[in-house]
């Protein structure tokens, strides 16, 4: 399993615009299992299952990692997938949404539990979703180019944060706004 | 074994200006070892490991995770170190020094890698340090507020974005250098 893998190609993206699909990634997160334990987890049908394990392996999002008696074992090829789009593709805007708004959501959560007051929590969740929008499409010939270098955990999350920097000068309005939401002085 | 743990505390900080230790969390991040395994592989003294292990284990970074034989198995207490000081300590000043010379490099070797044209080295390495350095001291009021809050790697990753998105407005120098520096047009 890697530890991250960077996704840009719209095909494979706009496979993650399907619940129980994210469900099972999410799943594995915890530690490989087989289509019938995911099957009983997520009380799908085990062809149901099949059908979305076998798409997600295809697409490189999951793999087999050995076998449980005379089944396969299932895990993710990475512990953290960077989903963002290169092109423009209507179904992969779908997906990115869904994937924006579950993370806003949780990143509202997080801030709250730390103690911020957050004024509006649905212009908060907006303004997020909107950021990660913009930073992505700004970020993504970047992102592109670093597709394929072999980066750590460490490294990854310090590139995120020049490239929010890099593209700051185009963002400056959301990030006044985003101060304010979050009760930050100056 | 955590996902994320960030580190404030000076006195804890101050623990990683020391090359041995660095080393011995390096690596451990491929797999826990006993203190002899250490000791073979950096070719220092049982005992001279077997202190500053100590020393690491009653820091934070390292924990018991076992037994190989009768000696202790020891691994990493968390996969990141999220490692900002909270007091201008100047131990732990003389730490981030080193942490962020070191990361510099690394970012340096990545986007070369990647296929950028990095037109100086030596000011890039610079201007990422006194980013890094600026960022840290922006964001953490912030950062100690999240300390004992659960947050997997992409919600980190998101916030680590975020804080840089908050601290923009003062640090956009370094922003338009940074984005000459890499060759990157508007």
């Amino acid at each position: 399993m890697k530890d991250i893998l960077i996704v840009t190609d719209a095909k494979k993206i706009k496979v993650l615009a399907e619940k129980t699909r994210v469900d099972i990634l999410s799943l594995l997160r915890d530690r490989p299992m087989t289509a019938s334990e995911l099957s009983m987890i997520l009380n799908k049908d085990p062809s149901t299952i099949h059908r979305h394990v076998t798409l997600l392996k295809e697409t490189g999002f999951v793999e087999v990692i050995g076998k449980e008696g005379n089944e396969k074992l299932y895990g993710r090829s990475a512990r953290v997938f960077l989903i963002t789009p290169y092109e423009n593709d209507a179904n992969a805007l779908v997906a990115m949404d869904k994937i924006h708004t579950d993370e806003a959501l949780r990143l509202y959560k997080i801030f709250i539990e730390a103690g911020f007051e957050i004024s509006n929590k649905k212009e908060f969740i907006n303004l997020i979703k909107k950021f990660l929008s913009n930073f992505e499409s700004l970020s993504r010939d970047i992102i592109k180019k670093l597709e394929g270098v072999e980066i750590n955990r460490l490294e990854f999350i310090r590139i995120m944060v020049l490239l929010a920097l890099i593209n700051s000068p185009k963002l400056q309005e959301e990030a006044r706004r985003l101060k304010e939401l979050l009760g930050l002085g100056d």
